[in-house]
């Protein structure tokens, strides 16, 4: 059982990513338009949320420029535009994903640049891509975060060798991300020790980036706070791929810190996010991503399910398990 | 850290009892088909389910039956309609109600009766009448639970008062019962020690009824087996007062014993409560839920703004912290 003074006080590490274009933008093809993203910026720096993740650093020659909205890019006039110099307590981050980012050219020098936060997003089989992503990020004067993707599957094991790797680079953040929402709070708890053991002898920070196909993402998230992990990931009305993230609306409302604010969220949230939902884009929990979740598979199976509009559950649980 | 084992293995004593009509009658004033019952009644059979709550027993003097289904009286004759003898593993529950419930001529001897278990519902302000209920009921034959309402506006000195009572009546089992979807996990592992410490005292079993409000009843329902609660309740598809339930689809996947089964549980929700909602049966997670949940309050406000069809949801806010 945790310390009572757990829900009371605080922690002052305990930092606030709002992932909300990033991932959000999975869902819609990053087509979020510029006063979403205005708006968005001003609610985060209301809501003392503070890191702000407007989308991937995605290489040019992989991806089609025309078929994707501009914060599948993140090009840095972009950025600008909205955050002009920036000069409030909200950071800027962007992620770059292993094997789809060019980034010795793509991300420049960060005194060039209004990002500070580079996420490096890999999967354990790619770690030494990713360190050398890290090194560069870091060289070039950024903070880093490393988010090993798809942990539920991994071997305990793997994951040891991947944080010692990780543990001696110039990377600022563990994450913990499950990415199929297969995970429980009690692994979370054991998860999350593994990392903060490897943090504290390296002298990191971990962080959590949950997923909701089980209505588990919040409740993930806090555990992982009762159990040290100051990085907390969470997007507006939990929109993300599938079945969506954390809540921002449920975090800020948990988090004892004066500094965080949630009604400038429930502004937003019913000003832009019920608009998206309205004009179908479509997330968040429902049953084909609690049966990906349940059998910890990847919810690519799932997502197509859902923009088929199918609602057979039943034939869908029979394909999924067959996949199993 | 809860033991690893908690989730490859399971304890045989952990009872499921589906709620769905009885907490779910509560958002469509009980009005279900007589085919929604029977399917629900053999999707439990073949889910594995311990115990079908069918309903309240409401007093027929402060109740109109004409604006009601049949479920909020749950006369012994209609259940017998959907179970006949009811040879089978699943047992039949309702809820009486303190002060709504003509339990001495309502509740027949259970040797004339289709029912099993009598689940007495009560605030921490009304527990000798509680008592009596749960004398007279055990008295005639019947499995007893005892329902502490609303414990998250609890003094924990009372709530010790309580279980220190009830312990001294012939009821089976303590539940905790979160009605305004307010706890968090950490606060569920504390009172599920004061209740497995008094259950343990007076040999009686402990169990837990949770509210989505912030999207954590399942979360909240998982946390209270690790801790020792066996009686778990759950409803299809969530469907419950407010922000609903923990849902039943989730807990079974999680449930490790191989008697519980998922897939009837998905059947029937694909043929039976996605038409309900699309019949305009609103119930589950919403901004206003959150809301409530957060400040701790009683849902009914927004259950109000809900049936308004409100989405004025930062005009809300303002209400409902001018409330607190």
């Amino acid at each position: 059982m945790k310390d009572l003074s757990n829900l009371i006080n605080y922690r002052s590490d305990v930092k606030v990513v709002d992932a909300t274009l990033r991932d959000g933008g999975l869902v819609n093809d990053f087509y979020f338009s510029d006063d979403f993203v205005k708006d968005l910026y001003q609610a985060n720096i209301k809501a003392g949320v503070d890191y702000m993740e407007f989308g991937y650093k995605a290489s040019k020659d992989m991806f089609d420029v025309n078929k994707f909205g501009k914060w599948k890019f993140c090009n840095d006039d972009d950025i600008r535009a909205i955050v002009g110099e920036n000069n409030t307590d909200l950071k800027v981050a962007v992620m770059a994903d292993v094997g789809r980012c060019d980034y010795k050219t793509d991300i420049i020098d960060k005194s060039e640049s209004p990002i500070d936060l580079i996420r490096v997003a890999t999967y354990l089989n790619t770690i030494p891509a990713a360190v050398d992503i890290i090194e560069d990020a870091a060289k070039k004067g950024y903070e880093v975060t490393c988010n090993i993707m798809a942990i539920s599957n991994a071997q305990e094991s793997n994951l040891d060798v991947a944080l010692d790797i990780l543990g001696q680079t110039p990377v600022d953040v563990f994450y913990i991300v499950d990415s199929y929402g297969a995970l429980y709070p009690e692994q979370i708890a054991r998860i999350a020790e593994t990392y903060t053991n490897f943090a504290a002898k390296y002298n990191k920070k971990v962080g959590i980036h949950a997923h909701n196909n089980q209505q588990l993402a919040f409740a993930n998230t806090i555990e992982a706070v009762g159990d040290g992990v100051d990085w907390l990931d969470g997007t507006y009305a939990a929109m993300g791929r599938g079945a969506g993230n954390c809540a921002m609306e449920l975090l800020l409302g948990f988090l004892r810190n004066p500094k965080f604010n949630v009604y400038p969220v429930i502004q937003f949230i019913e000003k832009h996010m019920n608009k998206l939902k309205e004009d179908g884009v479509v997330w968040g929990y429902d049953l084909q991503y609690l049966m990906t979740g349940l059998l910890n598979q990847h919810p690519r199976t799932a997502i197509q399910f859902t923009n088929e509009k199918r609602k057979d559950y039943a034939q869908f649980y029979q394909e999924v398990v067959a996949h199993d």
